[in-house]
């Protein structure tokens, strides 16, 4: 099994995942959580897309030498996570808690 | 001493931070850490203030009960989070290793 592979079965496991899509460069779904369902998967890649291209350019104009490396966007229950690769993006959704909550408190 | 002075405070003696920023909705610069320099602050806000908005609603497309509790932008060595509040956002920049990296090694 390739390391992508083993990455994304890792990922679907996490138990506080909710989805994940991944997308090529021009925004399109290449893969995503069969659970999710194709239109959700659709709906992160279109709201996450433009806010990852936004986040792009927002550190080349604070440092042209410097790059996305991950991004994180916090809600007050989800949050949303995204990790540029080469020609492909992945991004993972998870509920979250603040570290004194009792786990599984939810 | 308020809360909101503290709080700062705090902010600046961590040793990681390298500056912060709040602004009012407006995207005008309100407070700094004065050893950052006010053209770095503005350039702080100049970059961030747009990509706060795109986070704004791209949470808002996601789902609209729900809102941006915190944004954490991460590059190769610096570290971007941002936290709106009531009529303002703070803007705070840190240094960031990963957590194996032993301590000092910068």
């Amino acid at each position: 099994m390739s390391a992508i592979e083993e990455t994304l079965q890792r990922i679907e496991r996490a138990s506080n995942v909710t989805g994940f899509v991944i997308l090529d460069n021009a925004g399109n779904v290449l893969r995503y959580r069969t659970d999710m369902g194709e239109e959700n998967a659709r709906l992160l890649a279109t709201c996450f897309k433009p806010l990852l291209e936004r986040s792009l350019s927002a550190v080349r104009d604070l440092d042209p030498t410097d790059t996305l490396n991950f991004l994180r966007v916090r809600m007050r229950e989800l949050e949303v996570m995204a990790a540029p690769g080469p020609g492909f993006v992945i991004v993972v959704t998870q509920r979250w808690w603040p570290t004194d909550w009792p786990v599984g408190k939810v």
